[in-house]
């Protein structure tokens, strides 16, 4: 009985030591995606441009679309590449004419991206909505025009179709198109084992994970990786120290030098790391955040630690069926490689 | 009773017609995609790299991998969307750094390609596994050297483990990599309802769909277009008359001027047409080949009786569930934009 008796008392330890852990995440703001439909719908809806079945289907589509690039070459889909975790695999997004981005940028994943406060590194966009004109619009991405892209997508009967089911008129727009996309895209997340471990399945992580997310939150680093997007509000960059790779690209931020802190979720996916895509080891990554954002020079021990627990981010990708896209007509507007 | 039996004597009537009309169809050589399993697999699997569910799985992450190109921008889906019937729906390829395709060609669609009797416009290879080798070394395509394709896949684990299912063991070749890719593309076909009219449903094809195979055999159309694939084989283009189009690319067919007859199927999905994308109308496209082909100057009804019956040929494509590609690690070579 004695035994007995320490077994359960060792258990109740264990299980406290685990509940307060999960009580010090949610402290530090850290917010699980909601398993529970009308929870989910309440953070990821916008009421402007309401979530429907069929505007899903549509900006699933649109988003796949090549003929929304002035060339018929280049998606949405082909920098947010949903295969490889909704980027590119490249440092700099790379367009129209094989122009990298003239402030070498990196493309922020899609995946869970309707998590983040703002949109672009410079936070310039309040939402995926209006975060989809650009791309689509930027010289050195897709370089189509309004006008061109409306004609493009007009000129095939089976959007107007859809777009009668989506949005209840077959009238097509710029912004109705970029609606559908930012539809499809609120509808990208992607829930992990942290999110179990937050709704209180404590075993849903590791040990070796636990101790990396008590590292993660006691060295500060939830101060801007917070939220449901574990990340996505607006902060200094660099913070304390310069950023080793500053040289590459131009970009210095928002017009007060703020920079998006893009969201953690599938960060073992989404290599390379930072607006510039400068670095491609995570563990790089986790240091040079020590040095520039907390200031602290991260040991070994504890920058694995916290890469052990980044990794328990990855989340469950939705199953995407690759969509049959119309055929062109002899209205469509034809591709420019120019 | 007079007029029952005068009816069910034109249904009679009209049902020989159609039968002779699908005797007509296969004594020219058209053939349908067999609905039995069994006998579809006879015409696409390869005895020397037989069709596995593993090995389709594979190849189809290996088709949508972009980190099979240099840059890690370009899949082979790239210029085989199959999203839009398996092609790119520009007048030439382009590639690694925008390259244009040196010789102005079109891109074929991987739908039905498997029931090709040669590869490439120049029908220089014999198989789909033997194409898929070309453009991912092709410095215009995907440039990537064999050794660095090999390197790029053996860094990511979770492909040795799936070439162990495919293959039996985890040794990654660039053989391999174009074997497994092949073996999904065999399973690309699309059965259409010309199909089924050809396996005996006569009202699978409407009176105008009938009337436009009619046109088609007897204008002497299946003199190449025929087969499963509705072409496939190696003709003299142009045959009788110039074209065109000549004036658009150096391509001149291989060392006997001898051009691969592109399928059919689908072919109201895959515009620009012919081997070098010059012609955006299938109405067009269809009165040059009477010209150039079978020397004769189509009018208007004849050639939209053709139109008719060829947007028949739309099959269904197989249901593709878009693939999760496995993180690159610390062993992966960088992508190469230049």
């Amino acid at each position: 009985m004695k035994k007995q008796f320490l077994i359960t008392a060792l258990i109740t330890l264990s299980s406290f030591a685990s509940a307060s852990l999960v009580d010090d995440a949610k402290k530090a703001g850290l917010a699980p995606i909601p398993t529970d439909k009308t929870e989910l719908m309440k953070l990821i809806d916008n009421s402007k441009n309401p979530i429907t079945d069929a505007k899903v289907e549509l900006g699933k589509a649109l988003f796949f679309e090549p003929r929304l690039s002035k060339s018929n070459l280049i998606s949405c889909n082909t920098c947010h590449n949903l295969a490889i975790g909704g980027v590119d695999g490249v440092s700099a997004a790379i367009g129209h004419k094989w122009t990298a981005n003239p402030h070498h940028l990196n493309s922020p994943t899609v995946y869970n991206a309707v998590f983040m406060k703002k949109q672009f590194w410079d936070g310039r966009e309040p939402d995926l909505e209006a975060q989809a004109q650009g791309p689509m619009q930027a010289a050195p991405e897709m370089a189509i025009s309004k006008e061109m892209a409306v004609k493009r997508i007009s000129s095939m009967p089976i959007y107007k179709a859809q777009f009668k089911d989506a949005f209840g008129d077959n009238n097509i727009t710029f912004k109705k198109i970029a609606d559908a996309i930012g539809v499809f895209e609120r509808t990208l997340v992607t829930p992990s084992r942290f999110d179990k471990f937050l709704a209180g399945d404590e075993k849903a992580l590791s040990k070796e994970e636990q101790e990396g997310l008590k590292t993660f939150i006691n060295k500060g680093c939830t101060a801007c990786h917070t939220g449901v997007g574990i990340g996505g509000g607006m902060q200094k960059f660099p913070l304390v120290k310069a950023y080793k790779y500053a040289n590459i690209g131009d970009f210095k931020g928002d017009k007060n030098g703020m920079v998006k802190t893009p969201t953690l979720r599938n960060i073992a996916q989404t290599a390379p790391y930072f607006h510039n895509g400068a670095v491609w080891s995570l563990k790089e990554a986790v240091k040079i955040m020590g040095e520039t954002q907390l200031g602290m020079e991260l040991n070994d021990k504890d920058t694995k630690s916290i890469v052990t627990f980044l990794k328990a981010l990855d989340g469950k990708m939705p199953t995407i069926t690759y969509p049959k896209l119309p055929a062109v007509t002899a209205d469509t507007p034809k591709p420019e490689a120019n």
